[in-house]
């Protein structure tokens, strides 16, 4: 058995499993992430591995970091919703727990879990986002993670779709995932409770009487009852989606889309419109193959089971 | 001497060059393109393929053409300005002309021409933005041209910057193309032209009078001189072209953009507020390094020489 560890660190927690060669997970822990603190994230990310490493005989440890790592791939350069900046999370790991660590971005890391045990299997030419409170993505290009110059290749939540449109984090405005993702989607739904209260009335009950009680897991059993509002917010989502991946294909021309993500648990509800303005909004339609457009296979695991499969891959 | 055949064509003509290894152009041509005629537009490609080998020790031709290009580089699948449909043009130009053939879209060829032998020698990951009538694009990932899954990729010109925006050729609204280009430059200052007259006096005046008069030269020749009104046009577009740049660095992160056609002759006055516009717009500026962006270096003549050492490099 080759066992190694993936890490999925997010701003709010830590997800780590012992994973072995065919993707199977051989034991998982969570921890929440204390976030402010760039010492203390290291010191419960080595706490996880070392506990598990007591275990399990793993050889090496892979980290998928929110955030945005150096090409040299040793070092977070920044983090939206970790205190990290320019950290050597590489190293200072490594030093805890005396491991071999491979370090990259979390969505790279889920993409690769996709591309090697799950919708895109075998694929060579693969953009997965990954629509949750943003957007996150992986990019494969030749059967090969495609990380850009600086290491910050990926991040299309933030090229522009609507000039002086809606306020991001990143300080600009109009950027991708304020319109494609799941924050959009409880805004839209929110909205529509304000503005047609009578047209929302099961959105509220299940948001507790008010429109801001309304969250992503309201919206979607809504939707999964048919409630016409509730489709609305997923199909006005999932139409944005699918011109940002038209807009990704004139750049990329990618075989192979895999929606995952939070939001992606709601299956078609996203899907289905997003298949669709992806193809009415494709340039060359009609004179070009239509890439597939899948759901992501590996849930919420994908991350650690990518990020465990990347340290096996390169060491 | 190792001597190949480049042609760059186009809706409108063709050019021809025999060139060295070292990018020099041994001998050029030129011949006008009977576009509506794919017979006829393959009897001038090899007519004048035949002239330049009867004269020339050539070994390999490459073509770049203004088109969709299969993945096996076979076909022209669609031409905007080119009557081909599925056309199978390495075949029917290497049955006329007995020389091995290599095709590859004009941008392509384009992009490799300048990391070849102009502003992106020895680069690794670029992206040529060609501002014509029209955006053309090459991608180099990992000092290769990138084609995408289908042939495809590089063909940012149609990604959406505008909802419901300006209506393309592609058949779409909205594309960047009609932003970021020759034609915008044009329509801009024919515009300011109809609207304020009274601020468009030089322009007017080169264009004989009339907004319809006024072409690409004259808005280049005004601001050359310090017109207001046409430094204005070139800032709106060369805005809207570093918006784009920061959405492709966004999605690509490439360490340099290489900015060549037609409109970038005019140097500075385009490149100075897109490089501008680019660095105000980049996500996680100041957390991350800045691409380089460059004019082109071997202007009209790019798209030949790299046609011409794609023939070299894959045969």
């Amino acid at each position: 058995m080759d066992l190694t560890i993936g890490l999925d660190i997010g701003g709010t927690k830590v997800a780590a499993g012992v994973v072995d060669s065919d993707g199977h997970i051989v034991e998982k822990l969570k921890r929440s992430t204390p976030a402010a603190d760039p010492g203390r994230t290291a010191d419960v990310i080595a706490a996880v591995i070392t506990e598990l490493s007591g275990r399990h005989p793993v050889r090496a440890v892979g980290l998928g970091a929110a955030g945005f790592i150096n090409a040299a791939q040793s070092s977070v350069m920044f983090a939206p919703n970790l205190a990290w900046r320019d950290e050597p999370l590489k190293k200072r790991v490594e030093g805890l727990v005396g491991l071999p660590v491979v370090l990259d971005n979390d969505a790279n890391a889920i993409a690769w879990g996709e591309v090697r045990y799950g919708a895109a299997r075998g694929r060579d030419h693969v953009v997965m986002l990954a629509v949750g409170t943003g957007i996150g993505c992986g990019i494969v290009i030749g059967g090969q993670l495609y990380r850009g110059s600086f290491g910050m290749a990926g991040e299309p939540g933030h090229y522009r779709v609507v000039p002086n449109g809606r306020l991001c984090g990143c300080g600009n405005r109009g950027c991708f995932e304020q319109y494609a993702s799941g924050s959009a989607l409880v805004a839209e739904a929110r909205e529509f409770a304000r503005q047609r209260p009578a047209g929302a009335i099961r959105l509220l009950q299940l948001g507790g009487g008010t429109p801001e009680g309304i969250g992503g897991p309201q919206v979607t059993q809504a939707a999964r009852e048919g409630d016409p509002a509730a489709l609305h917010c997923f199909q006005a989502v999932g139409r944005w989606l699918g011109q940002g991946m038209a807009d990704m294909a004139a750049i990329l021309d990618p075989g192979c889309f895999v929606i995952g993500g939070g939001v992606s648990e709601a299956g078609d509800l996203l899907i289905a419109p997003a298949r669709a303005a992806y193809e009415d909004a494709l340039t060359g339609r009609g004179h070009r193959p239509l890439a597939d457009v899948r759901a992501a296979e590996l849930g919420p695991d994908a991350g650690l089971v990518g990020a465990a499969d990347l340290a096996r891959q390169i060491l």
